[in-house]
C-alpha cells in the first residue's frame, strides 16, 4: 500500500491475529487489520510493540497516539459504513498481544444487541470482496 | 466521598446504569460506579457529558481525561485485585449512553475466557460485601 514502516526490533504479529485478518494500513503507531469476517466491518488495531498486553503498558506517548488511532478508525468505518454503532474493545483473554477491536454494529447484525465475540462463526470474505474492503479502508485511512 | 462536583446541565445517568450500578467515585471527568455483580470486579466510567454516545462524540480534552480515566481505574482494579487480564470496552449496544467498561478478569472467572456480557445472571453484592468494596475502590481511586 506505498506504506512500509520497520517495526521496532522484537514486534512480532501474534499467530492467531496473523490467522485471523489482513493487513490494511500501518498508522504511526498500529498496525490496522481487518478481521476475515463479512458478518462485521471489524478493524483490529495492534500496537507495533513488542511484549504488550494492557493498555496501562504503553507509555504516555503511546497511549495518545492509540487513542487517536482508534479515533482515526471510528471515524473511518462511519464514512464508510454510516454504522448504528461502534464498539471498542481491548480485551485479550485468548489473545495476549495487546490488540483494539473497532467495529461497525448495526440493528440487524448476526449479533445485535450481544457483542459480537463468540456469537457466530466468521464468514470470510469472497476474494473481490476482501480486495474491494482493504482498499476502500485503506483509502478512507490515508485521508482521515 | 467527599467529593461534590456539580454536573453539567442536561447530563443524567441513564436509568439502566442507575439499577445496575452504583456510585464509587467521581473523577474529574467520569463518574466511576461499580457492576453491581459479584462475579467479576467490574468497574463502569460514565462521562458527566449529556447526549453522548460515541468516543468520537468526545471533545480533544474530554477524550485525553477519559483515557486517564480509564488507565487510573485499570490501576486501581490492577493493585486491589491483581487480575490476570484487563478487559476494557465501550459497547453501547443496550444502553446508548457512553460508558467505558473497565473489568477485571482471571482465569478462573465465570466467563472465562468469554467476554462477560450476557455469559451469566449478574450476582448482587451481600450488603456488607458492597460497602466493603465500594470503600476499598474509592480509597485506591483517591489515591491513584
Amino acid at each position: 500500500m506505498g506504506h512500509h514502516r520497520h517495526p521496532p526490533s522484537g514486534f512480532h504479529l501474534h499467530p492467531q491475529l496473523a490467522e485471523d485478518t489482513v493487513p490494511v494500513f500501518e498508522l504511526a503507531l498500529c498496525e490496522v487489520r481487518l478481521m476475515d469476517d463479512a458478518n462485521h466491518p471489524w478493524l483490529v488495531l495492534v500496537p507495533r510493540i513488542a511484549d504488550v498486553t494492557e493498555l496501562i503498558d504503553l507509555d504516555a506517548a503511546q497511549r495518545t497516539l492509540l487513542t487517536a488511532e482508534i479515533d482515526a478508525t471510528s471515524r473511518a468505518l462511519n464514512s464508510l459504513f454510516k454504522p448504528d454503532k461502534l464498539n471498542i474493545a481491548a480485551l485479550g483473554n485468548m489473545v495476549p498481544q495487546l490488540h483494539v477491536h473497532v467495529i461497525a454494529r448495526f440493528h440487524n447484525d448476526i449479533a445485535w444487541p450481544r457483542p459480537v465475540w463468540g456469537v457466530a462463526n466468521a464468514r470470510p470474505y469472497a476474494p473481490e470482496q476482501l480486495v474491494e474492503r482493504i482498499n476502500s479502508l485503506s483509502e478512507a485511512l490515508r485521508q482521515g
